[in-house]
């Protein structure tokens, strides 16, 4: 998995000092990411260049920039550790507790007066607490961004960084919960015990194929939103970038053939909502044969990789395994989304070449476009769970949002996460019993 | 249980119109608590006026005011309500979110960075997530303020109103969680299945005896800070008023004889600090054999009420009966904090009246000044459990700035906080091991 590095570099002001550092950094194969000039004195400039490392990468590349004539190696920037000393999310207070009668009315004794009402009609605790915007982040950290089971409490930045963002982009309180538990009856039970606290509950980066039990047996047992954002909100903005794609290219998404490669939680959350929207042919393909028992249940049918991009119209491909689809495979006219990050499963560039009509890769494709909306929507109606209309209505508000011949929008436009809470509001409200 | 109403009059302007009024209420035998002109217009003015009333008041009071000749009983307000609604707590990014660099470095690819670092090094978590300053505010809802065991949904406004004080007094961030158990076993089960998205667990309105177990089982099993609020944040206020008042009355603390009337969570966590603290001889008396049991087993003797009226140097009550105490069993120069709020089980003039050296009552006498600095205090030192070392000291440094002959501060005074915090901290970092 690749994560920026944030390097420190002083150039002289000569002609191609800058460019000999780039070209050292080409040379070792890493991707840049962003150059920013920090400070411009005497005769010298320093830079921020961000670029794309593994964990694995060679770090060589710091003597080879140091013994450059007219560049300097200053050091190791320390920018995204910087950026989360302290956590990414602090909780305030709604008013400044500044006098008796404010500490008087918000807690003993006026406070009686609000628990005493909410005994009587529990649905009052939707207006007077923060029931009604508060989403338990939940995780066992059996299945940690691309870092596989990496445990909860290192998986705790993730789930402050969606909290951050139910913040930033949609009012929402996110409390990161970590759960110590790996057994789906286990982690059901500890859920179940704290849900009360929360007016909807994300689950977050579980493993499959546990993470199929564990939402199935919260969705029955909780009388409120559940929603595993790794299989429905990667879904809905898969949907989304499939149904620019299919526009852009001119196929009839509904009369596709599409083929899913990779039936993890993503890929068995794409066939799901696909088949859910009206695609009636879904091939898919998966090494372990329980992931194929899922898909067929679903309405799809197993097969191999060659013979789904021979049949697929449509093709996505959400495996994590680079360079997965040969060129040579590509079929003539077929749309291909490599959805792999960072490294597809095949480079757009390539498959245009070798015939794909419109072929993206995941660049842009993240649950962020989706899950800030789709809680704030199902909240603001009141709902007590997510149905496939929301979600669906979700795909297309973020879907109409792309410019020119983008697949998707910016995920920082606050416009997008309105637009989704109010398709999410609206799908909710026309079909209340769904 | 008196709780604030607030009610809007005017009166026009003549002599004597407001204290008609007055008048009125003081005849229903309702306590004025706040009285403010909102308005004063056309020769009339708008009066907020707050009343501490029972729930089961005689509601007759607004037709008397509506009768009065220069006065108009325009309604009751919902201030309390209002400053309830949408809830009394937020959570917000540390960070504005405004650029892809920010988004990239706080969330994917840039956070796998950090939770990588923690995967190493869990106490990196420390550092790069809000864990050091995060704090679960748990019930379960069985002994919710004075209201008794009303679940733990309409306990969520006081939970709110915990972390609301702990963000603007403390800095901490407080996590509301509702526990849907009543049963010990399960109650542990499920906080500690969560408790390492915490940095300490503070357990609030847990109804007794099982409040004991639950703690009891909690602090064995965790390896983090586990503290019940009503048990010993009540117990270090309660010091810390003591301390004062044998200040102010001339006695020695250590050599008197005290008497702990009423053997629930707050006698119980009164007897055992004031153990730890150095006082020798502690009488109590509760209806429950059980609580008296607890009591032995703490090193205090149980005896009647009326012998330890006799007996006792010192006498604390805590058992929420008004008027339990009668004047003629007032030993002369006895301390008295009949400690029962809203009615003390005997008024201080009373008290002193009948012979007692110094009495008060419950007013102000409120965990807010001890909490967010215990807290605070023992997160910021790493210790792994609150020890009496750490209760003694935020007695202490909450004793030490009452002034004149206040019994404890001001709990908006944010000094007694960073005051409380130091003292907690110092005894955490005095004594490691403790």
């Amino acid at each position: 998995m690749k994560i920026p590095e944030v390097i420190l570099v002083e150039t002289v002001h000569q002609p191609g000092s800058l460019a000999r550092v780039l070209q050292v950094i080409a040379d070792a194969g890493l991707a840049l990411e962003q150059l920013t000039a920090l400070n411009r004195q005497g005769g010298k400039t320093l830079w921020e260049i961000t670029l794309e490392m593994d964990e694995e990468a060679d770090r060589s590349l710091y003597e080879r920039i140091a013994q450059l004539p007219t560049a300097r190696f200053v050091g190791k920037s320390d920018r995204v550790f910087t950026r989360h000393r302290g956590g990414k999310i602090r909780v305030v207070s709604s008013l400044p507790i500044n006098s008796r009668e404010v500490l008087r009315d918000l807690y003993t004794p006026g406070v009686a007066r609000v628990c005493l009402a909410i005994e009587k009609d529990p649905q009052a605790a939707r207006e007077y607490t923060a029931l009604a915007h508060t989403v338990a982040i939940v995780t066992n950290g059996t299945a940690i961004l691309g870092l596989g089971d990496i445990g909860p409490l290192a998986g705790l930045p993730v789930m402050e960084g969606k909290a951050a963002l139910f913040a930033e982009l949609a009012g929402i309180n996110g409390v990161p919960i970590l759960i110590a538990e790996k057994a789906p009856e286990r982690v059901v039970e500890i859920v179940s015990g704290i849900a009360s606290s929360f007016g909807a509950i994300q689950l977050e980066d579980f493993g499959a194929p546990e993470c199929f039990a564990i939402e199935e047996m919260l969705r029955a047992r909780l009388a409120k939103p559940v929603l595993h954002d790794d299989q429905h909100g990667t879904a809905v903005v898969t949907l989304a970038a499939l149904i620019n794609a299919a526009r852009l290219s001119g196929v009839d998404l509904c009369a596709s053939t599409v083929g899913q490669i990779g039936l993890g939680a993503a890929g068995t959350g794409i066939v799901r909502l696909l088949r859910a929207y009206g695609i009636k042919r879904i091939l898919g393909t998966d090494r372990n044969p329980r992931a194929v028992e899922r898909l067929e249940a679903l309405g799809g049918e197993g097969t191999t990789l060659r013979s789904l991009l021979e049949h697929a119209d449509i093709v996505i491909a959400t495996t994590g395994v680079k360079g997965l689809i040969k060129p040579e495979w590509v079929r003539r006219g077929q749309v291909i989304l490599a959805l792999s990050n960072p490294d597809p499963e095949i480079e757009p560039l390539v498959a245009r070449a070798a015939g794909a009509a419109f072929a993206a890769d995941g660049k842009g494709i993240n649950n962020v476009l989706a899950f800030p909306g789709l809680f704030k929507g199902v909240l603001e109606s009141g709902a007590p769970r997510f149905s496939d209309a929301m979600l669906k209505a979700a795909a297309a508000a973020i879907a109409s949002l792309a410019r020119g011949d983008e697949l998707v929008p910016d995920p920082l436009d606050r416009e997008v996460h309105v637009a989704v809470t109010a398709a999410v509001r609206a799908a909710a409200e026309a079909a209340p019993d769904s």
